[in-house]
Order: structure tokens, then sequence, then C-alpha cells
């Protein structure tokens, strides 16, 4: 069987997000553990105008959640981004993986080559499918799992890279 | 055209070494301006035991260069993890590319189902090739790649996810 676009991004997104949470487990529980306010390791970033640590988990989501909608041609659930604590976060991880859960291989026939429009405040981008999975969303949404777990290593909890790949 | 395995692979390492590359020299342009000693800009990490951004970058290269090696069942280069100045460590990216470079697509046919083994000192590990792909290889390549910019951030290089992303 050749790998397919769902392939390539559904699954990758769930294994991502399910180590994420796991990340996240350990960072509270070092907190816990040595009396750190859990409030600030939500809170915490590598640079003063770099996104903290719930931002990293905001965007993962967000990155995971609007690839398979774009590639498909759907609409995905709308996340407000209010997460402050790592309840919310687990949650906001949690209503991630659920939508993702929905999606069916059949749906990204054709994708490769589906064209894919980003707006933002600097304007337009298009790409075509693959190019959008494997040169912009699959980079972004490691960016954001990675930036998260060196936050937390940062602080000085004590995870490793096995727990970033996971099982 | 269906996706293949060379398309997220061989591609998709050349364009994140390439940007790596590039955040390099903002990082060796950042510590000219500044005043500030390139080797401890080379040395610098987010936490004592983990890797400075030189062992980022070899790693980064590591990765790409045996993730095409093992599914097309051939041997690459070995490279003696000396790099210690900027200089350095473009030649190490540049030799990556050259070696990267020498791939045709034919060759990674049928690499989806190739029969992959790591060994570390941990013992090996098994997988096929396409979860190696997509489960092992690229994570770890992207987590370098986000560490290596997650450090120069850190240390106030003026770099930006578009810089990261690249084109």
């Amino acid at each position: 069987m050749p790998m397919t676009m769902y392939d390539a991004s559904v699954p990758v997104f769930i294994r991502g997000l399910t180590n994420l949470d796991a990340l996240l487990t350990k960072g509270e529980e070092y907190a816990s553990a040595n009396g750190l306010d859990p409030a600030e390791l939500v809170g915490a970033r590598l640079f003063p105008d770099m996104l903290p640590l719930s931002g990293q988990i905001q965007s993962a989501s967000d990155t995971a959640k609007f690839c398979p909608a774009r590639l498909t041609g759907t609409q995905g659930p709308s996340f407000a981004d209010t997460e402050t604590t790592f309840a919310e976060l687990h949650t906001r991880i949690a209503n991630t993986l659920d939508y993702l859960k929905t999606f069916e291989p059949a749906q990204f026939e054709g994708s490769e080559t589906r064209e894919v429009v980003l707006k933002s405040r600097r304007g337009e981008r298009q790409f075509i499918g693959q190019a959008y999975l494997l040169g912009f969303a699959l980079p972004n949404f490691f960016f954001h799992v990675t930036t998260a777990y060196d936050i937390l290593r940062h602080k000085g909890v004590p995870i490793g890279k096995m727990d970033y790949l996971g099982g």
C-alpha cells in the first residue's frame, strides 16, 4: 500500500498530540513535586516575545486541526485560545484529538493537488495540498510540540526524547 | 501523482537543512553585531544536560542522512561530530545536503514496507519503513531543527517562524 495524504497527516498529529499530552502531565507532576506554581510553568517562555507554553499547545492544536480541514475542504471547530491551566490545556488537546478521529482516509483522496489558501495578517498564501502538508503543516506542528518540550525542559522538567517521540 | 516516500523525506530534509543554514547565518550575524563570542552561541543550550546548538545541528544532519540511507538500504557518509565553529557547522550542513542530493526517487520504491532496524545503546528497535519515516525520522528531524531555532531565539537572535519554515 503506498503512503497516503491521510497517513502523513491525521495519525501523525494524533500521535504527536498524545505525546504532548503526556509531556504536559510530566510538567504538572514536576510542578506539584517541587512546589512550583503551575501557572508559572503554563506561562513560561524561552524569550519575552515568544509564545508561552500555553500558546505552544494552542498552536500545535490549531496546526493539527487546520491541516486536515484544509486538505479535505471542510471546516473544523473553533477554539477560543483562553486556556490558562494544565487542566484546560489537557481539554484542548482532548477536543483536538476527538475532532481528528472523525476523519476517514477516503476524504483525503486527491488532496495532493487540492488548492489550499492560508489567510493571515500578512495576506494570502497559496499552496497545493502536498506542498502544504510537507512544507508547512508538518514542520509547523512539530515546531510547536518541540517548543513546548523545550520550555518544559528549560524549566527543569525531567523529560527525554523518547517522551517526545512516544511509544 | 500520489505522494511518495521520497517526496516525504529527501526534499523535506533538504528544505529544513537549507532553512537551518540560514538560521545559523542569522546567529553569526547577531553575534558579530553584538560583540557576542560566536563560541558561546555555538555552545549554548536550554538546560545543562541538553545538547548545545552544535549538537542540535549534528543531530539534524544525522537524522536527515540516516533516514534515506535506511529507507533505501544503502550506507551514508560518516561525520565525526567535531564541529565547534559556525564555519564548521555550515560545512556539516553543506556536506549533508550534497549527500541528500545524490538520491533518486526510484530508490525509494517499496520502502513503505522495508524493515528498518535502529541500533542504539538501548538496544535494537524495529520499524517498517513508513512508520519509521512518519513516526520517528520526521519528528526527530524537526525536533533538532526547532531546538536549534529555540536556542538561537533564547539567546536573543532576531529570527521568526518564517525563517524556520522558509520560502
